[in-house]
């Protein structure tokens, strides 16, 4: 538009046919110009950020369909080698195992080789840099390409380890955002903003969750509620726009790439829309939820005492420091063995990969229905008609399979947990609680095969619908989310269960959340992250505590007339970050804060000349030494719930405490943890 | 459980038959007793908060569906006057007009007499309460019966008036739960708790719209996202317990009252799951949310146009001033005669109740495509299964009808926002947007006839879609929201169009947010509410922005050896609610803050004997007069995003400056309003 406007107005200059053409109507181009004119300044005022979140957007779409792509043919790849190696069990048994055993040790080595950040889902981590913390090199764009390659070969091996993508991909979405933004702020050269940054990152955690799922309103939500404690409707916006974007391409992708008619759901089902549950239902719903919340709280601490014991045994813990990869080959083939079709994997449904997994579990017919009169067979190879002949099995039934199913991969998730690799945890979460809601379901089937009588036609009960339930409670309660329900109906494209599913994930949460820290909560304690808790309950009496109660009083200050001997005596002897800058010794009264970088360089720029008592600090500071202003202070009168919502707010590392001016203290967010820990765990009197 | 375990406890003193049953197992006795002890302590742990929220969401439903209830009789009578009373023309036209005049005059009269604060829907004052701003008694249960009382009256007119309940319902259930809230914390004996009534009322506006729309997902959303600029996921969580539990005893009561086999979304619809929608139509829906986006800007800039007009105009002024229903009856009179159905009401579906328009728009056949061949019958009476007849008619067609209830209902809307009585807006702009929708999609429908090929099946275009898109974006170009998308699918069950509708969503709010202010905010800056504009564009250089360049530096201190007389003298001249206290006149250090109330008291109380120069504020603070802590205060480098920040969380009137420990100046709204709007509207240099 640049080019045109200034062709125009370079042609003004000598006579062209441009300019003969539009000679007789000077003042409709004028009018012309000044409207694209106007237009380009209108969108870059509204601009730049809008630009970078749909860049993002579209990114990590691009990367996220690239992904899906190579693991399709990685898997296909597989799957053509085990129906073609012959029916030897022994050669049969090698493929199956063998794949998964590679991938998975070279997704750890090569990834833990590049880069130790690259583990896990990196959730936890982008929670406590979000709080304020700053965890250096984590968002590093060189690790980028080991979570890629990681993630990808993690999620080659299929339904076999059974993991999934939101958690990287949410880092890798960060990752990104925070590349992107150094791009931008140098090639602007507009200074470094931290809080614009931190605006970012959430929009971009969104986009991670959305690219994934194709879910932009629960790719935002639940971004909010597993990032933040407290965020603003502009974010929110932010956030949604990204998302949109990114969810958008992704699915586009896949219409472009014939795999669908249309753009539409992830995991489409159709369910009644009439008379989709009974009035009653709704408790087995609710009951459901109660059920999903005591196992989350099972399996979190079932979770977390694992990866304790794995890292404090000295067998596993000796392998985990000297050799990843051989524990990551180790487990995998211990999943591997399990899951092989003909043996164990047969009542494990371990053929279906982990979206066909999904479809089975949220289709909208009842199984048991369905066997009563006659029994399926089990198909030599899957049938991807009936993917749900897969869950049965002649003698254990379906309720046999899916209790099975549950029992195993329950405590085959969490060994997978402690594999040091790039994965996700969401995924197969979901999916064990859409089985545990679809055997709910089944078996109320089973219970009331009259089903619901409405308008004199009888529909049966639909277990799609338990499953759907299950999936976002226990999901829910895991993370200790809400927007799952949210996500269970955009991934499907039904939300005629929107109540039911809504107060199974409420139930589910309330038990949850009062007994175990999250998934995520509960890796930041176990990796001994640091954060900052909330204050629970909200007890009248937590209003009563002020800063006063839990400040740290011995702080260190040096003042404006301090000798530089006693200045250089302080830096040597302490270790502080920043330290107080008061006017003087005697008054207290705080000027501002000195980094120690700044004093050491200034200390050592000083020639080492001086007469003992004749320079204080000022002459320093009168060279040059730069001191940074305060800008916010708190009192000793100021209420643990104020300090809490600002360190929470701003993203704090440690405020000064002034009283009357007289620097008095200082308050990190060690001090609040503390402070908040005391409250709900008084301290014994001693 | 209290009484049973005291009569346990009671009854192991003298022997009885309870205790000679259970003797022989103590044990389990014990457990038995310990487990409900600790049951009974879990619930009320987690407790009070929720039963309070769970009262208040079933309290709501209960209202909103008794308010529903006597509507749904009084439009019932209405309708049968209307058929009884004839065929003269003159007697059919006042039983027609009559109805909605009478109940319109009484709602305005009534209403108003009790309360000033009953108009209107509410949301922008309680905006401006919740941004902390105290607007005294608008939260009074007294004014509950009056709004109640009106707004049924309001809604009674039924599509007459096209008024909705949303706004008032927010504002009743913002008054319950204030309510609630001050007989909890009287009957527990607590001290009031600002931050702790800011979290309940942010629940209870959620279920305010939860309750009406029996949508959970979206009231929380909306809610927020109207009310708030900034909140907490404690908050978020709370909301949608409370709205569930709105939610579902809304649908239960329908159940039990037999209106409904069981609990269903409130406008169900249909719509094909499969091929939902072509992949080029997405242009066409993000077309249509461009030009609800640009028809969003022309109702806003009109509403408030009009709205200051009949404000300033001599004759309405006048009559709205003094005699408050005739101008309603006036009004009303006016809106009756425009939709009465055998004049021009046949060309805007006037038969039809607000409800119906929304069935009847959602609609998934397309109504062009059904009237090709065969022109339907306009119907004497209203046909319940074929509702979309009353949208036809021969000459017109579908189109005229649309196009002319589009620009009738366009001005009649800002006519009846005029009328000062208790009222809600967004429903008649949910289905204005809705009719846009509708219009779009059946001009699609002729264009495109053949309709989408998939499969080798060909399916015809929804208008329905595009009614849902279209009912999206204008309402949420007029509230600035994007939940409406989520509210919509809500509202339908059907969830199937989630991309296309949130991307016509963002495209009407990119320009509705960069052209008007939202309904509530131009009602805001209309009705002269105090509240604090956000930072918009967060251009980097308002970063730069310090408190030093906006603060109000002439500030009155009083110094604690300042003389009664002086301080009598500050008293008198100026007219603050606080003063600063400093240590001395010399040092102004800042030591707390005074209240005006009590400053005057102790210096009544003094004995009049002063001799001059011999007594100082300082003896009346021996005397015990209170001074509040300074618990937070700015500095002159803190950054106007910083206070900012401050003021929206915390919910703040005024924070004092200090610098070094000394007041130099204050900081309120006031300031904090003037400085963000000359970062976007640089004063002109003078």
């Amino acid at each position: 538009m640049e080019e045109l406007v200034g062709l125009r107005e370079g042609s003004s200059g000598s006579p062209v046919t441009l300019q003969e053409l539009w000679g007789p109507c000077p003042r409709i181009r004028r009018g012309i110009r000044g409207g694209l004119e106007w237009l380009k300044q209108k969108l870059f005022r509204v601009g730049e950020d809008w630009y970078f979140l749909m860049t993002l957007g579209v990114l990590m779409a691009l990367i996220s369909y690239a992904m899906n792509f190579a693991i399709g043919r990685v898997v296909r790849a597989h799957k053509w080698l085990y129906r073609e190696i012959g029916d030897s069990h022994l050669l049969r048994y090698l493929s199956w195992t063998v794949y998964p055993v590679a991938l998975v040790s070279f997704s750890s080595g090569f990834s833990q080789s590049i880069t130790p950040f690259s583990g896990g889902s990196g959730i936890p981590e982008l929670k406590t840099i979000l709080s304020g913390v700053v965890l250096e090199d984590y968002l590093d764009i060189k690790n980028f390409g080991a979570k890629v390659v990681g993630l990808t070969c993690t999620l080659a091996t299929g339904s076999t380890l059974f993991l999934g993508k939101v958690g990287p991909f949410v880092h890798l979405s960060v990752m990104i955002a925070a590349y992107l933004g150094r791009v931008h702020t140098k090639a602007i050269g507009e200074p470094e903003n931290k809080s614009k940054q931190n605006e970012m990152l959430v929009a971009a955690a969104a986009v991670g969750v959305a690219t994934v799922f194709a879910a932009p309103f629960s790719g935002v939500l639940f971004s909010i509620e597993v990032m933040s404690s407290r965020f603003s409707v502009w974010d929110y916006w932010r956030g949604f726009f990204a998302a949109t974007c990114g969810a958008f391409m992704f699915r586009l992708l896949a219409v472009f790439n014939s795999e669908q008619e249309t753009i539409t759901s992830l995991y489409k089902t159709n369910f009644r829309v009439d008379v989709p549950f009974d009035l009653p239902e709704i408790f087995f719903f609710v009951a459901l939820g109660a059920i999903c919340g005591i196992l989350s709280c099972v399996y979190l601490f079932c979770q977390r005492t694992f990866l304790g014991f794995v890292k404090t045994n000295r067998v596993t813990s000796k392998l985990l420091a000297t050799s990843k990869p051989l524990y990551s080959a180790l487990a995998a083939l211990v999943l591997a063995s399990i899951t092989y079709p003909p043996g164990v994997g047969r009542f494990i449904a371990s053929r279906l990969s982990m979206k066909q997994h999904l479809e089975s579990l949220f289709d909208n017919n009842s199984w048991v229905l369905m066997t009563r009169n006659s029994s399926p067979p089990w198909p030599e190879e899957l049938d991807p008609q009936n993917l749900w002949f897969e869950w049965y099995h002649p003698r254990f039934t379906i309720f046999g399979t899916l209790a099975f199913f549950l029992v195993m991969k329950f405590w085959m998730l969490i060994l997978a947990t402690t594999i040091p690799m790039p994965a996700g945890y969401f995924m197969p979460i979901f999916i064990l609680g859409a089985a545990i809601g679809r055997l709910i379901g089944e078996a109320l089937a089973v219970a009331f095969p009259e089903g619901i009588v409405a308008g004199g036609v009888t529909n049966p009960i639909m277990p799609g619908g338990y499953a759907l339930a299950g999936a976002a409670a226990f999901s829910g309660a895991v993370t200790h989310t809400i927007s799952t329900a949210l996500l269970a109906f955009e991934l499907t494209g039904q939300i005629v269960h929107a109540l039911p599913v809504l107060m199974a994930v409420l139930a589910a949460n309330a038990i949850a959340q009062s007994f175990q820290p999250s998934f995520y909560d509960g890796t930041i304690i176990v990796k001994k992250l640091p954060y900052l808790p909330w204050i629970r309950g909200r007890k009248i009496s937590s209003h009563r505590v002020t800063v006063e109660h839990f400040m740290n009083a011995t702080i260190t200050t040096v003042a404006k007339d301090t000798p530089l001997e006693e200045v250089v005596k302080v830096v040597t002897s302490t270790d502080m970050a920043t330290y107080l800058l008061v006017e003087s010794t005697e008054s207290q009264i705080l000027v501002g804060t000195m980094e120690r970088t700044h004093l050491v360089q200034a200390l050592q720029a000083e020639p080492p000349s001086w007469a003992p008592g004749h320079q204080c600090l000022q002459d320093i500071l009168a060279g040059g030494c730069p001191v940074e202003p305060v800008t916010l202070q708190l009192s000793p009168e100021t209420s643990l719930h104020q300090a809490h919502n600002l360190f929470e707010l701003l993203n704090l590392q440690s405020l000064p405490v002034t009283s009357r001016g007289r620097a008095v203290g200082s308050v990190s967010w060690v001090e609040l943890k503390k402070a908040i820990s005391s409250l709900t765990n008084p301290p014994a009197p001693k």
